[in-house]
This record gives structure tokens, sequence and C-alpha cells, in this order.
């Protein structure tokens, strides 16, 4: 029987648009598989005799719809938008992208670290309105190299990270929940539990962790505490892990001397949200995983699995209710 | 006959000056050096009979009063405000300082790069003000990830930013007077007349180049419309080297994505200075080679050095009239 495989990939931004070289070159490389390409309010009809489904979000009342539905694909790293449980218990096999978000979220991580450790954030907002703001910039700065960085939820993408962070003499410690199938060369990993240890010796901070139970609140008044005095924090994870109240009184106590937030509690953030507003946090609107190569990367990670899923092999990315996580890759 | 070493390294910033620690290590490692430590004012007297003098500056009247002096040393790099020649004619050797500036000058041109690239100084412009600044970013970034990278005076610093631009997946073109003596691997090297070629493939580009006859105006005009649209530009090396006018039609007509200045005309530049006000424009307060690290990286090469001349070696960093810029190691 023919294998149907609906593909819905829009996007307001080109880059995360499935082009229609995308779409020959999926048609060539699968002759025999029936590709449709729709526009977001087309799935609910179209995939009702789909095998497999790729797109961006799922909305659960396909769920009663779909009769032959095996497989549905994402190239999004988080999927807690997605309704996995649901999903899980029709028997469908979810997977997620992964080994494509490390490289733009690492240009993001380093950029926003050296952003704040040269005071670059400082000396844009200063050149304006200061005569001349060179001891200012002499009492802040400090070295990457030489200093600790602390990714927390250190999988794929911190893996990736950590490496340019080596490469400008960081030392690396990993923080994760179960221990690396292969040990990358270098990280001092550490149990989740031990994080609060890791803080307190590193000058940096990257979080990546998704958003689950587990993590809600992971950064909350004790690990900011925790934290060693003007230590950088990151967050390209997920917001909910974050209290942001503990957050505005760690910058203020000088315990942060700087932070940026990838993800915010509410997007657009009111024009009067202090978060806006602090001379020593920079926002970024979601940005870390923008490149301009990542719907080849993502195509080409679903085309593999698609292989895969067409000899009954299994696929890359499953989703799996115990080892869920994006930060387990 | 017992060499008398005159050492005067003060500065407003604890990181270039001469700590007590680096004394006691100099006095132990040279029992039968007699090492003086100095104060400005002081030096003009006690170089009188100095063999050496390590310091930053060097005040051409000090060559009336010198009798044994014979080795003059720096930790600049740069050497532009120094009196090469009149120390030359004197007789008097001259060496600078190279290899422990690459550290702070690569992180400080990384961070530049990716704060442009990555649309993160856009962002921290944007967050007070735009209601949502998603498009914004969208449109303007790109990866530094397969851009090509042009380091224009590409000597020591140049090959450690290469180092770092090639783990981020750039391409990088050297552009130098001198073949390398040795070829770190990956750089494709370019002679300086054909640097507009190297400008008009690249994304990115780092300039270097001290300030000297040769290299005055280096970016005029013609440099600039050499450039490919959308480029970012970032000069660590000397101002004198860059017509500002050319900079500002650059960035207004879209040649130029981004442009940061460490180094400028005027020091400080005056508060109306179109260079302070430009969007697109970032001033850091000459800060690229601030480094909480340097004074011991001067010293251990100072006292590498001093092994050499008590010795009778020859010197790392010797200034020669024929060889003298810092971007050639």
């Amino acid at each position: 029987m023919t294998t149907n495989a609906l593909i819905c990939l829009n996007s307001p931004y080109e880059f995360w648009q499935l082009s229609n070289q995308h779409a020959s070159q999926l048609h060539s490389a699968f002759p025999d598989v029936r590709f449709r390409f729709v526009e977001d309010h087309a799935v609910a009809d179209e995939i009702r005799d789909a095998d497999v489904y790729f797109g961006w979000t799922f909305d659960k009342g396909w769920l009663t719809t779909v009769s032959r539905l095996t497989w549905a694909a994402t190239p999004s790293a988080g999927i807690d938008h997605w309704p996995v449980a649901e999903i899980q218990s029709a028997g469908i096999l979810l997977t997620r992208g992964y080994g494509y978000h490390g490289q733009p979220m690492t240009e993001h991580a380093i950029g926003l670290l050296l952003g704040f450790s040269r005071g670059l954030f400082e000396s844009a907002r200063l050149q304006t309105r200061s005569v001349w703001w060179k001891d200012n910039l002499a009492n802040s700065f400090f070295d990457l190299n030489g200093q600790n960085l602390t990714i927390i939820g250190c999988g794929s993408v911190g893996t990736q990270l950590a490496g340019i962070a080596q490469a400008l003499g960081m030392h690396v410690i990993g923080v994760r929940r179960h221990s690396p199938r292969s040990e990358p060369g270098g990280i001092e990993w550490t149990p989740t539990h031990r994080a609060h240890e890791a803080l307190a010796r590193s000058r940096a901070v990257v979080n990546l962790l998704p958003a689950t139970e587990e993590t809600h609140g992971f950064f909350d008044e004790a690990a900011f505490k925790a934290c060693s005095p003007g230590t950088v924090f990151i967050n390209l994870g997920r917001a909910s892990t974050v209290d942001h109240d503990a957050l505005l009184i760690a910058l203020d106590s000088g315990t942060l001397a700087g932070a940026a937030l990838d993800v915010l509690p509410h997007k657009p953030p009111p024009l009067d949200d202090p978060l806006r507003h602090h001379p020593r946090i920079v926002l970024t609107p979601k940005s870390a995983v923008f490149s301009r190569t990542y719907m080849n990367k993502a195509v080409a990670f679903f085309h593999d699995n698609l292989q895969l899923f067409l000899a009954d092999q299994p696929l890359n990315g499953a989703v799996t209710p115990t080892l869920g996580g994006p930060h387990d890759h």
C-alpha cells in the first residue's frame, strides 16, 4: 500500500518554511511515497488517510479523524506545545528534531555571554550619553577564558555549545538527569540534584531546560542564591523553568551581573514589564534558533527518518514517556 | 657588571599594573639583576644608568640622558606612540609583546560579530520600545556558520581569532603583507594588494591593522564599496586606518549592516559625534585588550626575553625598521 505523507510546514519566516525545492527533493528521493504539502487549515481534513505527518503543530482534535497515522514528526526540539500523551495513547510514534538547533543556539549563547563579559551591551548603552565610559568597562568586564560555564540541560545543543566554550578556554560543567550515552570530551558531567554546586563554581550559566513538570521553577530563589557573585545567566530553554521575580532580585543583589532571556512568560511582554527595562537584562524574541539553513537540515533529518520508517527501522528523535525531554539528546 | 633593569608599569587599571607579586617573581628569578620599580615621573632620572627599560611609554627626551640603555621593552603590541626611529638610531633594541593580546581581542571580536549577526544589539535597543520585534530580527540576522570572514592585518592576534571563527563554521581569509613563516591550518592567505577581492567575498571583516604610513586610510570609500552588501565591520586596529566619513556612507547605503569601533579618531569622541549616535554602530572604549590576566602574561613574556638578553641571544618581538608592524606576528 502506498505511504501517504502529509506535510504542513508554514511560517511567517521564509527560513522556517518548506520550499518548493525541499518538496522536489522529497518527491525525487521517495518516488513511491504520496506527498501532500498543505496549508494549516487543510490538515484537519487531509490527515484522515495520512500514514505520516510532518509539521510544526499538532491539534489533538485530529486524533478523532486519523485512520492510518503511525508517525508524527516535528522539526522542533521542544515538544511542550504538542499533545504528547494523547498522541502516544493513540499508538502514534512521535519524533522531534535534534542535531541542527545547536549551531544557531551556540552562536546566540556565545554572543550573549560575550556581550556581557566584555561589556558590549553596557558600552552600546553608554556610548550615546557618557563622556568616556572606559572606567565603567574596566570595572565590570571579565575574561571568559579560564572561567567555568555551567550548562543546565546539557544534551545535543549543550554539547555543541560546550565545544565553542572550550575553544575559548572555558571549563564546562554539563548538568543533566541521565549520564550521556557517549562522553563528549572534556565536559564535567554533574547530575541535576547537584546543580547548585555547579552554579556556585561558575561565572556563566546557560539554561537549556525543556518545559516539564520537573523543570518548572528550577531557577528559583535558592538556585540564584547558589550562583557566585557576578554570574551571567542566559536562558535559551523555557520561561517556565525560571522564577523571574527571583531573577530580578538576584540582579539587584549583584549575584547576577547580567541576564539574557530568549524565552519570556508573556509573548510579547507588556511594555511596562520590568524585564524589558532592567539595564542588565537583554531580551531576544525567541530568536536563538533562527537559522537561514534551518529547513535544509530539518528536511534532511526527516528524509533520513522516512528511509528508516519505510524500512521498518527505529527512528531518530523518538519521544518516549520515560526519556522524553529535549535535554537528553 | 650588574644589569640594571628599570620597570615602570603603572595604569589607572589594576590589570595593567605590575603587582608586588610580579616584582617578587622577577627578583627571585633574576637574583643578579638590579631591578628598580618606579612611578612615571621618576623614569627620566632613573633611566640614566639603566641597561634595560620595561614600560608602557617612552619619552624621546630620555635618549639624551641614557648612558647604558641597550634594550627597551613594552608589553603593548602597538608601538605607534613610541619614538621608534629615534630609539633605533640610538642603537637601542626595541621589543614589543605578542601572543597574549589574542585571547581578549578574540573574545571581543567574536562578541561584536555575534552581537550584530544575531541581532543582539538591535534586540537590546528595541526591547524597551517595540511591542514585539521578532520580525525585525528575522529580517536582519544571519548565521556566522558558513560565512567568510576577512581579517585584515592577520598576524598573531588574527590567527587566534581565526581559530574560533573556524570552530564556528566560518571560512577565514587572512590578509597580510608578508606570507606567514608557518601556515596555520585552514586560513586562506591573501596579499594586501588583493584585499578588496577578499572583502567582496566576505560577510564579516575584522581590521587589525597597525598605524603606519602605509595603512593610513586603508578603509577608504573604495574599500567599503568593495564589501558585499550586509557586511559587518569590526575595527580593533587603529583609527587612522579608517575613513570614518566613508564608513558612515557605507552604513547608510546598506553595504555595511553594522560596524563596531574599538578605536576612535578622538578619545573621548565629542558628545554629538555621529559615530556615537548611529543605530548600527557600537563603540567600545579601547577595551578590546582588557584582560584580567594581561600582566601575568606580559611579565612572563618579559621574563623569557630577559633570560635571552642575559644569555646574549636574539629577543622575541624585536622591532626592526623593515618588519615593524604588529600585524606581522
